[in-house]
């Protein structure tokens, strides 16, 4: 089971001028082979097929472990292709009858808009939906570690080049951060398997072969030691993690560690509705109307009680004073 | 970001007669157009997608907390197939050379043996991966609702329909189980629509049209309450469910109620190794001897630090005593 | 656009041992390449895409009207497999709790029971969905016709193996009439392909070499000339299809005929509720007594106004006494 | 079995402007999850799965009849698309060697030009093509039901997207057409639950909340009252329509009717050869001379028997005279 | 079994203007249903697949020996999708930090640059990859020789198309060459039928009704009379070419030829670096120099022993001085 | 450019008891994500894409030469399922009309019967196409080395599971066959990688952890060295191998060879016709009539030019006398 904490991971900026085909670039970082569906399911189910693992739990503990820091990266992927869609239609006014899509027209994967409402799809940059076909789960320990390093450095790979292609400030923040967090895993993954074998994968870091300190946007989670941290997303589970990820980081020495616990992360941003394409309303305003009426109803306080970063205080904030 | 707890929804038996047929049906609870794969992924989308959140917060606290719910029904699908797995290749000497997976041949999906580990599979009853196209996020709530009303009501066809075609033990307790949670899910979104447009949706109760308690295996569910209580998945987030989860149980007339915290659940059972699928070594024993060491070289005790059903007192647990 | 009629091209034999296997087999002349889906579908796009149709119409109308028969044919294949499925589960007493599906487990295609009512599937042998990628519409008018005279000698192969591997008398009915009734449109594009090009491709036939008189259940056809007839689906519309389906037939020389109007054909039967599968329901009595109502509200008759071929009379027919 | 009309729902404009974007847009209403090929097809499954049939007639009928409309509706998609490709490569001598597809290049769909032939494919706005998948057809009358309303509510959010994307006069038509009568459909399946379950659906209307009769486009329909009529698309059955579609229109109060037959809709177009990428040939003048002599040859007047919007009177017509 | 000879089967030019677009139209032509790894496959499966092969020798040895020049129309295809994406990123300094990728979002398949190092794909120009579901081999000799006719049709009118489509030199190079190879391929199946049936197929040339000598550059080819040649692709192998491959040229007349051994061809070309996308590496001289060391070790000579086009002598070449 | 060689890379035993749920199982050898298409088109592209091969072409080389063996790879899993498929229908007066098939119907996949002429198909154990989408080919060397490797392991799983699923002498002869190349292949990645990082990989194996050389149908393959060899593929290129694959074996110790040339391999057999399924003709006999006419009109002698393992000398061996 999980519990959800609604903060992301990392903190992206506001929306700026929208980008649909920076916004559709993304999408291989979703709903690509490499993509954080990919990583999230693959370690996922590889956790929950994982047999015998009393006799080896430090490496299950590390593989579902890491399966669930993976939710958190979906969820940034779909934070920045949110932001970087807000705006595309006009705010104000851009209801049918009308023509407040028709700058979209040509422009990125149609479906962020016809089909959804200016929002992550479950496809790669080619509009291909994400598939069960890429996960993988052999139940062979060392085979699915094996993998597993495979399939962060490709995921590597793609965030380098949606990095290069995509200069939209919430992509930079997104790439800037799972290029350190990933990298993390990677370092895990390779560590498992030469704790296993004996092969030294960690002589292959970096790969792609330039060092994530080089990317600006890294830098600052870099400072901070996310490169070299390893979450335990857990209240009181996975523990065994300090047993697989321990020793020196193969491109700055510095030592491995694991935290207890998620990372502070931030607040989401609530993003502004996009009446063209119905999202939350044609009419927001009335729903939003019918919502104050059922927290009133349920005793809840007229405001939200749930904090977001664009939205001063919350309820609960304001209570806490 | 979530926090991952190593705990079952509920409890499942321990392995009895391996039956890869079975296993294969349930298969589509997990990655068929109906399974949980698609509501976990449908609400977790919409949960990113939602625009406008604070203004109608109750609704979005809604969605993303039962997504969080159906992580750890894709889970409980999954230690349910594994289960039924379990066994089919002879645990002693089932390695190659030798013939162990000869009685399996022409028997359930192939893949089981050949891609996996005797593990669950992203894929439906006719081995067609689970696919992102499965995903529902139009950014109107109105109609994302309405969606998750109906995809209730196609899951509730199926988990009834894998009861009828599998008798295994573990099939029964994890649809037995599901149909209670479901129908709770069925009820939420079924009373989100109703306060939103004043369509009475729980007039369909139940669709299909048995009741739930008639199912035995659903009923020690229900004598707990689990058919009217929604959990909330957060340590701290998505309080404002109260606001729309409320009223009568549209079957029992009991009123609906909220609880913090997931269900206790059930600790995992640690399956057995498969070594004729190399789950998770062709000699298991010679991983755990080097998992051991590094235990020992973490300063972790000798015996795993976490409890699971089959396996005795953790380590923890031990030294709470 | 079209009228539809509640009748089948041919007549089907009632209900008798049920035969999932063979179910699954036919699935592939519903959905596979080759199967009725395809015909209808590349006629169907061929004739909306068609260009300067006035100027080569006696063509556009050969497509456009062959298209119309093959909806009769996806007809008649769904109609067979549901005859086939019909009491696979125990109509009595067959409704969960119970395991009334368990002798179906590891049975045929287990989408016709979980995921559907006993009924066909958009999907082949395989359990793979049809898929608008088989779909052919290059607008050339010799390479579209020389696409569909390959298409129906593909079609006709698998007509013949399902033949062969399914004695099923619902299975024989439908493929001894589609025998027939494909190689009509088999020589009909042979024949427009050679108009057009001088190409006497007629001298392929038959293809497979089977002459299709050697096959019992397609011998009444063939007495009634319906391997020499093509019908005009149509009111009004495509006159001109005589001046392409014309002169001798391949294979028995006889001269070859346009006729008005769809074939007799049979009234379709009425299959049994299968209520461990909710088809109609779980409770069919229930819906049947609001039909009822509903009729007698409507100031139509208790009877339903239509008949079936295994109904008894209508209300229509008696009323015309 | 079906008949088939050579006439189009509605009447569209003349080509224009080609719009390739335009026509990629409007594929996702041809082949899209919510496009017409699923609604098609949704229909036409469930009504030759429909089991007993003889009880519950007024519910067969519906979703038979409704199957039928649908047909001309995947016809009205295709021929807007075919409107906007018209014109795309030039008309005159844009054969090879040239290239007359050179402005064409990374625009829209490829496949419009490379496999088809400036003509709709069976895919959505994302080339993707449509597959049986999207095929719902559980054998559980409510929950077909259930599923046809939701299926309506998605396929009229896609429209309204279309629209505001699409400005193409061939897309307009289309769309404001398309908004009209799936609108009906929504209503149908809305009153057949409300009658099986006393949920009443009808509450929900409009779903996305923006009026029909905003959209300038579908007035026109409207004021002939096309959004309260169900036609009955066929020669004798089907009549127990009468006993689900009665009762006052959910928006406007007005009694909803059923009417006998087909709406007179409008010629189809005859459009112009586009020898770039030989549709109907490289050499359309060639073809046509043979058909006009296979005319003479068969007894059929010089000219054209049928009539089409663009071409005059037809031979049949002035025969009439 | 196969020898690999390191040269191409036509020179294309050196890369000049990047040209993304065009490089995904060219993707047709590798993946698209009708592209070279459908010819390719559906030979080659053909060819394995033949049953009975002595008894028809002449007719195995044509379909295996296609087969064996096709996999030099992948390489081809793929060879000028290389060379239109060479230059698409910055050579010099295009790597990360930085956004040499900037210019090239929106525009192609994006997966040319994020998945790939500006390289060919297995996908069609939609971004669909190629499937196993176009190969076709119903072990029907008359059937998959009708097949293959149509296939080398509809890969003629994508060849067309690609070439009104795109003009970058590379591409008209490839195409020029198809066209002329392709032809020979479809003259070849068509006599096959013809020899087996009496069908003359070959009055159905050219089809697409433009002949292949109006291309200018298919000129050059046709000048060496490749249109009559079939190349036996075989050091021993395949020699009753000559009993199928035989008999005048459709449109020329000319007395078909088997030619034994490949064609000359030409060398490829070695394509520049692209280190933006890390092609071969984020620093290519790093692995140079590696490979350097190697050859050295191995005692190779220090310069490469195989020639490219554009690298001036290979040692092998100078050593032969 | 290939050249083609009719012999197989390892001899397979005649035909014996069908085996059509075995030959189902082989074809994920075929197709499946880690079967010989995937090997074969995974190192075919990256041969192709391959950029910058003149400075590190010992690495080129590496990747295309292996390339080439998996072709015949391909071949001889086919060959496999053809000999499993052989004699699944009757032989004598196996032909429609009549059941031949009958006891085929819900026995292994039923399109390698109404598809295919009980011939390979190219899919996996599910019945699900290969895809492009297995396709990897990133550019970057470092990356594709460390995929290969991963594949390969794969692919030694699979294998392996294969092998004790199916103990029908063909599948037993490809397997053991196979995982002594495959092997080769893996040992040749494992070494490239770690020239290129210094990453030991080849600590890892044998992976699955079990020696090759306990499997005895692999046992006749070592003794004559298979296990260490790298066959050249080529008449004259792909020299440089010797720069890479060297070095001791990892298992053995032994030195790495580079041999030139194809291994020796068999003969084809020349699989006996199926006419239940139409292969190669309803009528063998006739269609084998015609290819003698042909043969003695373009002077080939009387019988076949070519030898098969099962065929007596072949004119060309007799001619050799």
């Amino acid at each position: 089971m999980i519990l959800r904490i609604d903060r992301l991971g990392a903190e992206l900026p506001p929306p700026s001028d929208p980008d649909p085909e920076g916004a559709n670039a993304v999408q291989e970082l979703m709903g690509g082979r490499f993509g954080e569906m990919s990583t999230l399911m693959n370690y996922t189910f590889q956790s929950f097929n994982f047999r015998g693992r009393q006799s080896v739990r430090p490496f299950y503990d590390l593989i579902a472990n890491i399966a669930a820091e993976e939710y958190g990266h979906i969820e940034l992927v779909a934070a920045a292709i949110n932001t970087m869609l807000t705006g595309a239609s006009p705010a104000a006014n851009g209801k049918p009858p009308g023509d407040a899509l028709a700058a979209m027209k040509g422009r990125g994967n149609p479906q962020h808009f016809i089909a959804g409402g200016q929002g992550a799809l479950c496809q790669d940059s080619n509009g291909k939906p994400w598939t069960g076909d890429y996960v993988f789960s052999s139940g062979d320990l060392v085979e699915d570690l094996t993998h597993n390093f495979f399939l962060e450095t490709g995921a590597r790979n793609n965030k380098l080049k949606v990095y290069e292609m995509v200069d939209h400030p919430a992509a930079r923040a997104l790439t800037g951060y799972l290029l350190v967090r990933g990298g993390v895993h990677q370092i895990a993954y390779a560590r498992a398997v030469e704790l296993l074998t004996g092969a030294d994968l960690t002589s292959m870091f970096p790969t792609p072969r330039i060092p994530t300190d080089k990317i600006p946007e890294s830098q600052k989670h870099i400072d901070k030691g996310l490169h070299k941290i390893l979450y335990r997303f857990s209240p009181d589970d996975y523990n065994e993690l300090t047993a697989v990820f321990r020793g020196p980081h193969p491109e700055t020495g510095e030592e491995l560690e694991v935290q207890d616990g998620p990372p502070e992360g931030a607040l989401p941003r609530d993003l502004p509705p996009q009446p063209a394409v119905f999202a939350p309303d044609y009419a927001p305003e009335e729903i939003a109307e019918i919502a104050q009426r059922l927290r009133k109803h349920a005793g809840l306080p007229d405001q939200p009680t749930a904090a977001v970063a664009n939205g001063g205080e919350s309820a609960a904030d304001k209570a806490a004073r």
